[in-house]
């Protein structure tokens, strides 16, 4: 009888992301990356900054955002899962705690349609998988809730 | 003999950010916030995504670059420190470990330009301590070491 060993699936140890500060003129500053559009960046108004920018709490939540659904939507080609249309909305918890204050909590809120009802047990399970994998909420102290809502198309 | 009780400085416990995502198509979408630029959004090109997009590693490492900024102004104006040009570069290091990737470091690198030989002692602490209180340093389960450069302007 032989044995037949499936070969270890070889993946790359590590990657690395690369960003850049400047043009700092009171609580306003350009965030840059190679090739990519500049994005003028502020402290929120209730520290002392101007409305309308983007600012480190917003990325802070957005990087847990985005990663849930690019990772949604990459285990989904994989199970081969179709659907319709993929929002979300999500809201991060600021608090101060003895000393300073730190996220305590984001609440993801994907609203994604499908195109039968045998797919919705197939998109829970995708969905609870990209919450299990996500790279940047893999990386926060806070916790990540994800509260989906799936629609027939 | 009076004693004055100096009063307890009043801070909110909370803030909440709000961030959406829509428009997805492959592994791209936007990035929107109310009044804010909308951000076309995209998985790095290491996982299947166009080159030239903020990812949202990048998000992840745009927070800790421009909250260190923006806590370092915060305090400089406190402390009275005059400074000339803040700048920073910034490094995220992402690891596979046996269930999935996750950030393992996160390098920050700001080039603080000062007036007065007199200043560095100063700005050295203001630093350090933005570094202490950064909020979103404080909400992320990697390492953050930052690696700052002062001048003489």
């Amino acid at each position: 009888m032989t044995t037949t060993l499936t070969p270890p699936r070889i993946r790359p140890k590590s990657f690395t992301y690369r960003t850049n500060v400047g043009e700092v003129k009171g609580r306003t500053g350009t965030l840059t990356g190679e090739g990519k559009p500049p994005i003028w960046v502020s402290s929120p108004p209730e520290f002392k900054g101007e409305t309308g920018h983007w600012t480190p709490e917003d990325f802070f939540v957005a990087s847990i955002e985005v990663c849930l659904m690019l990772t949604f939507v990459g285990l989904a080609e994989k199970r081969g899962l179709s659907f319709g249309t993929y929002e979300s909305s999500s809201e991060g918890l600021l608090e101060w705690d003895q000393i300073s204050y730190h996220f305590t909590r984001v609440i993801v809120a994907p609203v994604i349609t499908l195109f039968d009802q045998e797919s919705f047990a197939t998109a829970r399970e995708v969905l609870a998988k990209a919450h299990d994998t996500c790279l940047v909420a893999n990386s926060v102290k806070c916790d990540v809730i994800v509260e989906p809502l799936f629609r027939l198309e």
